[in-house]
């Protein structure tokens, strides 16, 4: 399997396709497409690209191509049963499905004004309302997914799985921008943040110097 | 089990979860509060749609609460077999995983300029060029599924599932607003508007006398 990738700063879809293909257990390669520059114009039109329309991730295993991180994790439960990736409990299942339908959906205006940059630090004076509540129902949903169905470890529902794989580069956004949150949110966030695969992500990030260059070479 | 759905006549999301509903063939009662007017305002704030946030549809399993209509699809989906929804073919359940998807998180122009409007008929003199792009974009996903994927009957994987459970409100749009589409594409609109759920929806969509009344004293 081979899937391909944005840029590990900047690209909050392809970590969530990336932890995905980590948690499948299956053995990829991996591509990354600076999502800036010369290499991505170049490569969005390929015959690679071409099924998405030019978005990453893209999973291709073989001949078949999965596009949109969503999709890619659920091609990969198929492929590895579904316990993998979601709480076996069924209500606790309902929940982290909605949760994550819901950021797949949503959160427009929390996406915008605070972009994933995982190397960045920037203390933010102030938000929209519109983010501010939207910060406040992400806080609310991880309090009850934890108060609930958390008891087994300490992701949303115990083990890491799909709703943390789809909540992580907002915990990447909230660390970076320095939004302050309650005790038990910065617990979750620490052991996202922790994460061997997080750690991994983040210190590839650190090395993508070229694209900070590249970056503030168009302004 | 229970399902609150907004106005049969706007609701493109209530849609998609009653599809699904009707697609697990379990028995579900069904809840329609107008998504415009008292009956929303009294309603949205309630323990019902707390776990929402006010949004529609929702799904109640006894105590188990399910939102968004992608999260209920794979709820029901859990409980009464993947393959009642998705293709049993690996390189075509990929496909349609990845249509769902993109459909899911993506056509903010589309909805915005078309919004659902099953029982009105007007024909658009212009869309944007995001929009068209969008329109253009549906239409090639349509015939890739259907060439590739679509021997066995008419929709876009052969027989129905969640790609024509996620993709119906875009038929209706492209009906009502009389978009013009070329011959495989009306054939399937066809089989989705005939479709006897479709024809259910639409003929209660009719009956929405009173809400355009609201509609109208709204202004």
């Amino acid at each position: 399997m081979k899937l391909i990738i944005g840029n590990k700063n900047y690209s909050s879809w392809s970590l969530r396709g990336w932890l995905a293909a980590k948690q499948s257990g299956l053995g990829f390669d991996e591509i990354t497409v600076p999502i800036l520059g010369e290499a991505w114009d170049k490569r969005k039109d390929s015959e690679e690209f071409q099924p998405s329309s030019g978005k990453v991730p893209i999973l291709w295993d073989g001949d078949n191509v999965i596009w949109d991180s969503f999709a890619i994790m659920e091609y990969l439960a198929d492929k590895v049963g579904r316990d993998r990736f979601w709480p076996k409990d069924e209500a606790a299942r309902g929940m982290a499905r909605s949760m994550v339908a819901e950021m797949h959906s949503s959160y427009a205006e929390l996406r915008a004004e605070l972009p994933m940059n995982v190397r960045r630090r920037i203390e933010l004076k102030e938000v929209s309302d519109t983010t501010r509540q939207q910060i406040v129902r992400v806080l609310q949903l991880w309090a009850e997914a934890r108060a609930r169905h958390g008891s087994a470890g300490p992701f949303l529902f115990g083990t890491f799985g799909a709703a943390d794989i789809f909540y992580a580069p907002v915990v990447s956004r909230f660390v970076t921008y320095g939004i302050g949150v309650p005790g038990f949110a910065q617990s979750y966030m620490e052991a996202i943040w922790e994460h061997a695969w997080m750690q991994e992500w983040i210190n590839a990030s650190e090395d993508e110097e070229w694209v900070i260059e590249q970056y503030e070479a168009i302004g």
